[in-house]
């Protein structure tokens, strides 16, 4: 199968960490999000322990709260002692809600509120990731109020393109994030903040892309943050102590996609950036990085319940599943690959050609068009693989369809920590 | 301005439904929903009123409830003696917690699960528009069980192309909705539906796509209907009581949109049909049609506060806001254009070309690329139009953003109908 975690048993169940899908199915209703909590440990491992062997003291992954956020997981990360990085209010407050220690979140966005800052900061939040000008002075501004220094880190754009679609490659420097090194914004923006009252700069961030499967491309960007690094130095000298090479390490979400190995890139990137520092006599800094889509994503998989299969003479096969845009809207906004499996016969031969189609009244709302399953007879249960980030961080309630649950599966054992949305949820807000 | 509900007051701020933008943005915070009630109105009586003077008694619009689904909505469609279409139990569920009447309700859907089949049927809803045989057994059942005959129509597809996009096409053949007239299976699927115990057919739907802004695609799909009903009188002597045409009528989001004259469109459509029917000897049906989009899209905006302006040297400027991709997908999803103003300077000349961001954390998460706008200062407020239809009915807590409240506007008064969400119903799912 296409991972580890995933395996069939004797009664041609698919089975996801060990635990029969089929049943799973059947004692929390469908659709259901499973995650792999083991997975998301030795996910999570792959970074931590490169990174403390390969790079300074301090250095360590942030998971990117974005591709997955609710209280349960960030007990989990507080346990593989990673940090973690929010891009809102809504995902800080998630994260404090759960315990997580606020020294060790980084506060991400291209717009944050000055109602965010001021609630991060009142809550003791480790780093704001700068964007630009105007929160620069928010933050310095409240600061100074508080009679408080905030770490700082800056968010630079270095112009890599590492070859992934538009929608989520955000290191080009045509983009609404961060300040850009080429055009000779940032370095200005450095000189600005080291004027800045109220904020201590501990360095600089960059984030090339997604679904990045190779290393060279973070190495390109470690060349042009190193120099940057190295003109801060001589310009202002200023000795740059963190550096966030960002997050982007690709998944694999069929058997086409590529496996990383992602402590072997890392080592290459510390080897990498620590001869590259010695030339430019620059010390090593402390290496940050922010997985999100490499943590969670093979940890999770959707379990839907077929309805009818519509064949039309001449023309497709549709498989219609208990969910689909509302809960996966990755195929209607970027026609994402995914894999999918008749669970209730995995063994079974995949020799039926469909297009797996979502309930959502819209012909968009598919899941995946033109693959190959065992032909499902109604009521039995569709695995989609790989659905652990951005699928429940993505989620909608378009028809006004229930949120999914979400079941954390570790040792043998399985813990609601989503529970399904009801009808009442739903109106909750509704006057 | 694009509509006529639009304008600019004294102060030079914009107004909506003759209201103050800026000052509703003050009062309800932003990012804000608005929605114009009286357009909705006559929006709604554009329908009702041609439809009653053209068609047979019974004939009317029902309004499609995944355009913007939330219980104030329905109070106003009653007064207007709308039906409503839902596509789900959550639908269905606000609809009924408005007090909206279950026989005028019609319930669609692809895969419709069991459970919604007998929640709908226990409500006492009055049609539902049957997609397939396994949907069709389910409602047999059921209705034998309770001793009730189900009032149904079937779905059929047309196989006509609006010359719409793809994701929003519907109507052509090969799509996951309905049973296609053109291979033989609708006709063999009526067969079956009459010889079924339980149900009670009335008619026949069909729904060729969206954004359309002519009235011939309906005159297409009505030709193959009325065939289709001959078809069906001479094969089993069944007489089509209820034709549903459903919906499509285009939304004018930009200047560059044509102007679609709604009352004479269905007036050419109904006389066409007149012809058509007296020329196969058929009685001319009681006529449906499903609009959404055209009901709530114009009567809807929504109000930003921009955030910073980002300007890349040699490349584009970025204005940020506190909104988008969570509260408005379409731009990510369909590139789908918009227009947009600072609405604090609406008379100053638009001559600053920027892109509109939102403020998720994600390249592709624009509201609008390259338009032009007087240049906002941090603070003022951005109005982006034509925002009532899959604006706040797609809306996600993507990146944990809190979705925006909906503020209704009527004879000067403005009342809030959703109110914002709030951290605490963020995690409310999260054990």
């Amino acid at each position: 199968m296409l991972h580890s975690n995933i395996s069939v048993n004797e009664q041609g169940h698919l089975t996801f960490a060990g635990q029969d899908t089929v049943e799973l199915a059947e004692r929390f209703g469908t659709a259901l999000y499973l995650l792999d909590e083991d997975r998301v440990r030795e996910n999570c491992r792959k970074y931590t322990e490169t990174m403390k062997r390969c790079f300074p003291e301090g250095s360590g992954p942030l998971y990117a709260s974005k591709a997955l956020c609710f209280k349960r997981l960030y007990k989990t990360l507080m346990e593989e002692d990673m940090s973690v990085d929010v891009v809102s209010g809504g995902e800080l407050r998630t994260a404090l809600a759960a315990g997580f220690p606020a020294e060790r979140i980084y506060f991400h966005g291209n717009n944050k509120t000055v109602e965010e800052i001021h609630y991060a900061m009142d809550s003791g939040i480790g780093y704001f990731i700068v964007d630009n000008y105007d929160e620069l002075h928010e933050i310095s501004y409240y600061a100074r109020e508080k009679g408080v220094k905030q770490k700082i880190l800056l968010r630079l754009t270095v112009g890599i393109d590492p070859h992934t679609f538009e929608a989520v490659n955000t290191g080009k420097i045509d983009c609404q994030f961060g300040t850009a090194v080429e055009t000779g914004q940032a370095i200005e923006l450095v000189g600005d903040v080291l004027r800045t009252g109220g904020v201590e700069l501990d360095g600089f961030h960059c984030h090339i892309g997604s679904q990045i499967f190779e290393w060279t491309p973070f190495r390109d960007a470690a060349v042009i943050m190193l120099d940057f690094m190295s003109e801060v130095y001589e310009e202002f000298g200023y000795k740059t102590r963190v550096l966030n090479m960002g997050g982007g390490f690709g998944v694999r979400y069929t058997e086409e996609d590529p496996h990383v190995d992602i402590p072997d890139s890392i080592e290459r990137l510390a080897e990498f950036m620590r001869d590259e520092c010695a030339k430019r006599s620059l010390t090593m800094p402390i290496v940050l990085m922010e997985p999100g889509r490499s943590i969670v994503a093979d940890a999770g998989m959707t379990i839907y319940t077929a309805g009818g299969v519509k064949t039309i003479k001449d023309h497709k096969s549709y498989v219609a599943v208990d969910g689909g845009m509302a809960d996966n809207p990755r195929y209607a906004l970027y026609q994402s690959p995914y894999t999918a499996i008749n669970a209730q016969r995995a063994n079974d031969p995949a020799d039926f050609l469909c297009t797996l189609a979502g309930r959502c009244c819209e012909s968009g709302a598919l899941i995946q068009e033109n693959i190959m399953l065992a032909r499902p007879n109604r009521g039995e249960k569709i695995a989609v693989f790989v659905t652990g980030a951005y699928n429940y961080s993505m989620a909608s309630n378009y028809n006004r369809f229930c949120r999914p649950p979400l079941v954390m599966l570790h040792g043998g054992e399985a813990e609601l920590a989503i529970r399904r949305e009801t009808f009442e949820d739903m109106i909750a807000c509704d006057l």
